[in-house]
């Protein structure tokens, strides 16, 4: 029953991999709790189980039969969540921790991308990278560095989610720092497409000013303009939804102005899940809210799983045999780049001035690079910036971040937790 | 924004066509329920306006981009609906008025496909179908009746589940009815497909008894030992799951349950929806079952909204033009296939013998022809036995079926319970 064998995916292999994906979403998630680890990290060890390079049940890569179904199911799964995290985010708290937010977010890009940068020059030194053509080098090393700028929210967001830790002002400064994280990481894709296409066409100018500023204007126009217009309008529109008397109607309005908030938030070039998450905040002040997160509850727990195991689907795990000698300077590579990924996050953290705020929890909550990593190392794959070995080592570090950043997270809380008890 | 001419269906399309058929189906199935008629009705009418002969939003044909996940997602929710209708029906109450479903299901399949091959012959030696093949000529005459003999649950069901009336005498005849309806078109549909390769091979061994027989036994064995099996294992099952402390645990084991069945009943050729229901008749019995009922509406108010949208979809409103004359013929094959279409189900419902059962009622829930008609019909289009114009007309009599069928019947019950208002 390999699914690129037959001709389309059918009805019984999907209902057969949306089965495989329940079941074992919540068996290793059990599991995962049991040993008093996160669910999630369950979650991402089933997919690697469930995808490609193990099982192959779940469609794990573009142009396998019925990836693009479970491609977007993952994305509504991880839209939901951040919905559902909005919804219990007030947004004055993140607005009073925004200058903090802005600060962990900036040296968490700065910080990464010079790190990551730096690796790749001193591999291509080495002669373990790269090519005769100079300009071709800075080119790697550059997309390279790009890749460990981003931060995957929705890992963090779970474990804070699970752990009930949402409301504390290390979450808020997290979800602030990501979403900044976001617009900037978008800033960055447009230089580097830039800089990658001007190579190719021999010109050297791919990257204007102006064109960096509209595409920061775009997004935090989006941001501030969606917020405001939905504030004004959302206490109106659920107040008439309130007495339409169709079944669901709540919820399904409630989704739908999640959905439309995701497609705007994609419009402009920003990931759905940012608008998702602006759509949780507005959303947060109507009169239903109570409501609507009761409803939504089930229906992100049948989502929310889809995304972390197609997360986990995505990981090749023979890349990792240390016996393939080919694999040897990919996992050196990917081992280097993983440590300065953790270093560059972690010192981010640091940069909280405000007391009382766990600093360690907030850098690590930012190091798991998870899907927007390797969509960077996608880009860089597609122009031919990245061959494939350095496309696996930069896939092995997005995978190491994200699965290392939920124990140590929940390791870190429950530290913090035991101090306080002490104290208390 | 077209479906077709993007090269892919974007994550944008999709977030843009779940909000439009969310919205839709809410603001039309409001409208219908104000204006006194079933929310279906006004969900159905949403699909059409949505779909490909009209908006385009909504994919409705097969190789439209996005199709395949459309086409899922609807499979998804009416198993899920049907899998609600399991939880809340009495397997007892189902064996109890076994006889008289096996009656009104075998009448509701001879009659219309009696009533439908008189009609196709008539219409052939008028001269306005057919071919100068009398062998041909046979095959489309039986294969427009096979198309006639199909039941879609899912209609009627979410009538009478929005109705509340899923208690009643009459339903339980109708599901009855229709699972064992399910099971008889499979044999029909194993019929047709040999006889239409018999006739494209030249010889005349397409159909032996042992083949129909094969199919019958694959159908009712799994029906009874799902069923059987299932009740032996299934409250042990959700005991352990009740210990198990992961979040949506008990909602997720259930949507398993519900569609392992549905993958079996796939996998033996039956409809995925049935094996759904058979998973809804077990779990009734467990201790959890009105949890996971509680928990399962906002995923069922989510997912079935797309299986009527879809339905709608599928309507080519151009061919109801009057004006273009060669839609002429087609309306009048339409409608009076579309008359014995009815009268064959209605006259069915009157095998009832039982007392207090509105025999309207059972004859008119039996009628709409939905998403199971339209297979029949394509397997007719796919094997060359329909030209276009007699497709369109037999696609044209299923969408008549499929939307009298609700306001008909919330009629009937209405003045049901009219009369025992007055009569109380």
């Amino acid at each position: 029953m390999s699914i690129e064998e037959s001709g389309h995916f059918s009805i019984e292999q999907f209902f057969l991999a949306l089965v495989c994906i329940l079941v074992f979403s919540k068996i290793f998630g059990e599991l995962a709790e049991r040993i008093k680890q996160p669910s999630v990290l369950g979650e991402l060890v089933a997919g690697v189980i469930l995808g490609g390079s193990v099982l192959a049940i779940v469609p794990s890569a573009s142009g396998m039969l019925g990836y693009d179904t479970f491609h977007l199911l993952a994305e509504v799964g991880v839209a939901i969540l951040l919905f559902e995290i909005g919804l219990e985010t007030d947004l004055k708290d993140l607005i009073k921790v925004g200058f903090t937010s802005i600060i962990v977010a900036v040296i968490g890009v700065v910080l990464p991308f010079a790190l990551g940068f730096g690796s790749i020059v001193a591999f291509e030194h080495m002669g373990l990278l790269g090519s005769s053509d100079p300009s071709l080098n800075l080119l790697i090393a550059i997309t390279a560095g790009a890749t460990l700028t981003a931060t995957s929210v929705g890992i963090t967001a779970r474990v804070l989610s699970d752990m009930n830790k949402l409301q504390s002002g290390e979450a808020k400064i997290i979800l602030g720092a990501a979403v900044i994280d976001d617009i900037l990481g978008l800033i960055i894709l447009g230089v580097v497409s830039g800089l990658i296409e001007a190579s190719g066409s021999g010109d050297g100018g791919g990257v204007s000013t102006l064109g960096v500023g509209i595409i920061f204007v775009k997004a935090f126009g989006f941001l501030i303009v969606a917020i405001l217009v939905g504030n004004l309008i959302s206490k109106k529109l659920f107040n008439i939804i309130d007495i339409m008397r169709v079944r669901g109607v709540l919820l399904l309005g409630a989704l739908s102005f999640a959905f439309i908030f995701a497609f705007l938030a994609s419009l402009v070039g920003l990931a759905p899940i940012v608008g998702a998450f602006a759509a949780g905040l507005v959303l947060a002040n109507t009169n239903q809210f109570k409501s609507i997160e009761h409803n939504l509850k089930p229906v992100s727990d049948f989502f929310t799983p889809i995304f972390f195991i197609m997360v986990g689907a995505a990981v090749d795990v023979s890349v990792f045999n240390p016996f393939v000698s080919e694999n040897i300077p990919i996992l050196l590579i990917a081992l280097i780049l993983f440590v300065v990924a953790v270093i560059g996050k972690f010192v981010a953290g640091y940069a909280v001035f405000q007391k009382g705020i766990n600093k360690a929890v907030v850098g690590v909550g930012m190091i798991p690079r998870g899907e927007v990593g390797l969509i960077f190392a996608q880009v860089g794959l597609t122009y031919g910036v990245f061959n494939s070995q350095l496309f696996s080592a930069v896939t092995v570090m997005v995978m190491l971040t994200t699965f290392i950043a939920p124990p140590l997270l929940q390791m870190l809380f429950s530290k913090g937790d035991d101090i306080a008890d002490e104290s208390a």
